[in-house]
C-alpha cells in the first residue's frame, strides 16, 4: 500500500509510523510517502486523519504501477528527457566492451556526427565462463568518464556484482544494472541511495512481475529515476540468441509508468537482425534503444557477432528516424 | 539435396531417379526436380550428366532456403500477390470464429469499407477443452463462401485436424493450418496435392527449424505456394498469452525465400497490445498481418479479450499505413 | 460440472437434458452421467430431483480429477492391470520404429524372456522432416498384430493423425496418441468411441491443465480407459532432448485420478541418462514406464542415440526390480 | 586448457608461464596446473619440455570435465564425505529462512534426533520484492553458528549478493551460492580465495553450460571444494514452482566430476511434491538433498507451502533409507 501522508506530520511521526507501519519512507514529489507491502489492503482508523491519500494493490508492484501513477516517469540525462511525454527515443550507441581509447573515442566521435547523447560501454562484463575477456575495470570507466569531458555526452556501463557498484555510480551517468545482477540487492540499494538514473535489465530468466518488482528496491528506497531495459529472454528456441519480448513491452507500457528502453542488439545476437528489430521496437514508441556498434566487430573482444559497424549503426539511424517520425517520435 | 535435371530427362528415366535415389520428385519453375534428404552431400557419377545443378544443404531445409532461392516466393491470392518484391503487407482480417451470417457478414462490410481483401474466421475450433464451443464446422464455411461470393474477398480458415481437411480445401482460398496441427501430416500431404495457397502458423512449442521443415512437406509435394505465419511461442512468461518471436521472424526472412505472416491477436491475447505489436510487426516489413476483429468483442463466442473492435481495427489500419510507409510498405 | 442422474431417469429424459444443459452424457461406474462445461457451478431447480450427485469444478478438468473420483482408475490390458491400487509399474519395452519382422522378433523375444507383457513399436512416425524414414505404416502394424498373436503381447503404437486412426485402433490394444497429435480431436474423438485403453503423450510445448483436459475429450466421449504419459517438455537446455517433468508427475498423482506412465527415452534422447532417469520415475511409484531398446541402437532408422541395446535393458530391468520393491511396487 | 607442470618447474618461471598464457595458476593434487580458455588446444613448442601433461577441450568446461578428471571429486564436511565413492546421499534439513532461537533450535534437534549432520537455513533472503521478509541478516548467521557449537552440525546458508559475502565464509560450513546470485563473480570470486565448500545452484534460467562454468571460476581461482545444486528451473509450466531437471543432473552425472545436490522443495514448491521427487532424486544415486522443515510450515516467514512439518520430514527421511538402499547409497 502507499499511502500520501498529509502535510502538516512532523519528521518525528513520520518515523513512529515508518516504524509501526514496517514501511518505507520517501518523499516524491513534494510529499511524505509511505509504502508497505501489498498485503496491507486497508489503513489503520487510528492513522486514517494523517493519511490524505492511500492505494492498494494486488501485488508488489506499487510505486512502479499506473494504478498509483499514470503519467510516464521521467528520467532527466544531462539536457535529455527519457519517458514522460516527450515522444524522444533515445539512441544509445557504443560497443559492447571498451577496449582502448581509441576504440571508444572512435564510437564517441559517430554519436556526435550523428547528433546522439548517450555512449555505452562495458567495463565489467558479466561472462558466464572465467577463461573469457573479463572487461578494462576501473580503466575504461576513466576512459568512459574522459569522453564524457570532452564530446559532453553522458555514459552508461553495467554493474556486474556489488564489489564495484560505488566505482560505477562515481563514473557513470546512467548506472546499468546488468541482466545477470537484476536480483543483486547489494546493486539495488546502492542505486536507491542516489539519484543518478538506474537503468535495470530484465534478467533472460525473469518474469514481468520480478522484473518490475526489481524497480520497487529502487523507488522504495528513494531514487525515483529508474529505467527499465528489456533485452530478450531466454525460451527453446535457439536459432537467435535470446527472444525479444515485445509482448511484455505492450504489457509495461499498460500497467507501468516507467520509461522502457529495448536492447534489440543482445536479443537477436546476430547483426543481420538488428536493424529490423529496432525498426520494430521504434515503431512501440519505446523511450530508447540500446544498439552496439564497434569500429570492427570481427575483432570485438565480446559479442562479435551482433555488433554493427559504423556504417551499419548510421543508416540504422536515419531508416529509425523515418519509422520513429510514423509514430509521432524523434530519435534523439 | 535439391537437383534440377536437364530438360532432355524424359518420365520414365525420372521416375527411375526418384525410386533410386528416394527423391521426392516436383516440377518448379518449368524444371523437373528432385528432392533428397540433406544427408546426401554429393551426386552420383552415374547420373551426373542428367543433373543440370545442385545444391547441398546442412539441414532438410532445403526448397524453403535462400540456399537454393535468394528471391522470396510469391503466393498469388485472388487480385493480391503475398511476398515478393511487391512490398505488400496484405492485413487479414475478421473474427476468431464464425458465429452467424449477421457477425460474419458485418466484418466483411468492414472489410471492404476498409480496401482489404482477406477476411478470416475459424469454422473447427481448435480448442484445449471439450467442453469449450467447437465451432460451426461446415455451415461456417458455407458463410464464408457465400461472403466470398457476395463481397469478392478471399477467405481463409483453419484446418483442425485431417477428418474435415478435404472441406477446408474445397471452401476457402487459403487453408490455415493451425498451430496445434502444424506436424499434422495428413493436413500437410493434403495441403501438398492442392495448389490452393497455405498458411502454416507455427506451434507454440516449435523450433523455426521444425517450423521451416512442416513447409518442406507442402514443398516437396508440389504445392510451392506456402506462407508462414508467427503467432507467438509459449515461455515462462504468463503475463501475456504467448510471447510473439520477432528476433524469429528476423531469422525467417534472412534465411527462408517463404513469406512470413505475423498474428499479433493470438500472441498477446489481450486487446490493449495489438496495436503497438501490429505496427512493430509492420515495421519489419512482413508480408501480412491477421487481427482478429469483431462486432462486439465482449460476448465472442472464443478469444473474447484479444478481440478488436471494428472502431479499434479502423484506426488501426490508418496507423499501419503510416508506419508501413515509412519502410516502404503499403497495407493492401 | 459433472451430474449422476437419479436410477429412474428413463432414455428420452435424458437425451433431453442432455440437449438442454448441451452436456455430453456417458455410463460410467452403472450411472448415467452428464457432464457440462466448469463455467457451471449451480443445478437449475427444474432438474433438482433428477440428480442424485453433482460436482462442481475450477476448470474443465473434471472427470479425471480427485474431485469427481479420488480412486486411481484401472485399465485393464489383457492380464495386466495398469493403474488402480495394483502398485504395479508395467514396464513397456520395444524398438522406437518396427523396421523389419526380424527385428521386432527379436524384441519380443526378449520382452517374453524377461516376463513383461507389452511391446512398443512406431509405424507411423510423426518426424518432422519429410525426408527422414516415416515408418512402415500398415505393414508395420501387421507385423505388431502377428507378434501379439505369436508371443501374447499387448501391443502400442503411435497414431500420428486421423488419416489411419482407424487401422490403428482395429491393430493395437493400447492407442497411444503421440505428443505431436494431442490436441488432435479427429483422433481423441476416435479414441472416445472405442473401448479400448488410449495413451495419451504430452505435447512437449503442453501444459498440464491442457495435457489433462485432452483426456477430457475421450472420457466426456464414453471411453473411461485412458492412461496419460510424461516424456519430456521443451525448455531452454539443449544437452538434453527435452526436460523429463517429474514434479509435473507429481502434480498428477495429487489431481487427477489417471494412471501416469514415464517415457525417459524421449525426455533425455541419450541412452547414458535413460537408466538413472527410469530410476526415478520408478520410485516415484508410477504405473508405468515406455523404454526403448533396439538389438542395436547404431543402425536404428530413428531415435538411434536414445535406445537401449538388449543387454542393457535387461540390466535396467532388474535395477528397476530394486527400486520398486523398496517403494512397494512390482515391475510387470 | 589444462596443463600439468612438471615437478622441477619452479616459482618464478611458473609465474612468467601464467602470464605469458594469461592462465590461472593452482596447486591442485600435488601439482602445479594452469589452465587457459579453451580456445588453447596445442601448447607451444617452447614450452614443451617444462609441460608433464596436456588437456584440450571444446568449451570452458575444464576442471569439473570428466575429460580431465573421471573420478567424481570428494568435499569433506566435518565427517561428512559429499560426493567421491562414497555412495552417501547427504540429507541436509532445516528451515527456509532462520526466524528465531526457537525455531532453529528445534530443526537443530530433529536432525540430531535423525542422525544427520548438516543444518540448513536462509539469513539473507533473495527475495523478488523489498516489501517481503528479507531474512535476519548477521543475527541469523549467529544462531546458525550457535547451533554447530551445541550440536555438532555443520551449517549451510546463502549468499544474496557480495556485500555480505565475508560474514558468510566467517559463519557457516558451506557458502551456498544462491540461485538468483550465481553468476555474481564478487561472490564467485571471493569463494575462490577459501577452502571451504562452497555449493552453487543453477540459476533458474540457466543453461548447464552455464552452471558449470560457475563452477570453473572457483576451481580455476584454487578452490577444489565445489558442489553443484539443481534445484529447477523456470518452465512454460506454472501448476508447480518450477521443473526440477533430472535430465539435466544424469547429463551432470556423466559430464563432470562435481558432486551433485538436489533441492525437490524448491523446485516443487508444494510440499504434497517433495517426498515423491525426493525419492526420485534418491534413486539416482545423487549425493545430497537439501529438504526444507519447518516446526509449523503454516506461519513461516518465506515459502510455507512447501516446507515439511517435522513428522512428515522424518517418514521422508526412513522412505529415503530404503530407496538410497535399493541403489547402493546410505543417507547420511
Amino acid at each position: 500500500m502507499i499511502l500520501h501522508l498529509k502535510a502538516g506530520v512532523n519528521a518525528q511521526r513520520i518515523n513512529e509510523l515508518t516504524t509501526e507501519l514496517k514501511a518505507f519512507h520517501i518523499r516524491y514529489q513534494e510529499k511524505d510517502v509511505l509504502i508497505t507491502g501489498a498485503g496491507m489492503k486497508t489503513i489503520p482508523v487510528a492513522i486514517e486523519k494523517e493519511v490524505e491519500k492511500f492505494w492498494a494493490f494486488d501485488s508488489d508492484i506499487q510505486l512502479a504501477s499506473t494504478i498509483y501513477q499514470k503519467e510516464k516517469r521521467t528520467v532527466q540525462l544531462g539536457d535529455v528527457v527519457i519517458g514522460g511525454t516527450t515522444n524522444h527515443t533515445v539512441l544509445i550507441g557504443g560497443p559492447c566492451s571498451v577496449e582502448s581509447e581509441e576504440q571508444i573515442r572512435s564510437a564517441s566521435e559517430l554519436l556526435k556526427s550523428l547528433n546522439l547523447s548517450v555512449l555505452r560501454g562495458g567495463c565489467y562484463k558479466p561472462r558466464t565462463s572465467p577463461y573469457s575477456f573479463q572487461g578494462m575495470g576501473l580503466e575504461g570507466l576513466k576512459l568512459l568518464a574522459k569522453m564524457r569531458e570532452e564530446y559532453g555526452l553522458a555514459v552508461i556501463t553495467e554493474a556486474r556484482d556489488a564489489t564495484h557498484i560505488d566505482e560505477i555510480i562515481e563514473y557513470t551517468d546512467i548506472i546499468q544494472v546488468g541482466a545477470k545482477a537484476m536480483y543483486d540487492q547489494g546493486i539495488l540499494r546502492a542505486c536507491a541511495k542516489t539519484d543518478k538514473p538506474v537503468l535495470i535489465k530484465r534478467g533472460f530468466g525473469t518474469t514481468l512481475q520480478e522484473f518490475v518488482q526489481a524497480s520497487e528496491f529502487v523507488l522504495s528506497g528513494g531514487n525515483p529515476n529508474v529505467v527499465l531495459c528489456e533485452r530478450g529472454i531466454r525460451t527453446f528456441e535457439t536459432k537467435t540468441r535470446f527472444t525479444l519480448d515485445l509482448c511484455g513491452v505492450a504489457w509495461l507500457q499498460e500497467y507501468t509508468n516507467l520509461p522502457v528502453i529495448l536492447d534489440p542488439s543482445h536479443a537477436m545476437g546476430y547483426a543481420y537482425g538488428v536493424a529490423p528489430l529496432a525498426k520494430a521496437c521504434t515503431a512501440m514508441g519505446v523511450d530508447g534503444l540500446l544498439i552496439e556498434a564497434h569500429p570492427n566487430p570481427k575483432v570485438a573482444k565480446s559479442d562479435a557477432s551482433q555488433q554493427l559497424n559504423y556504417e551499419e549503426f548510421t543508416a540504422l539511424k536515419r531508416d529509425l528516424e523515418t519509422v520513429a517520425g510514423a509514430v509521432g517520435y524523434k530519435i534523439v
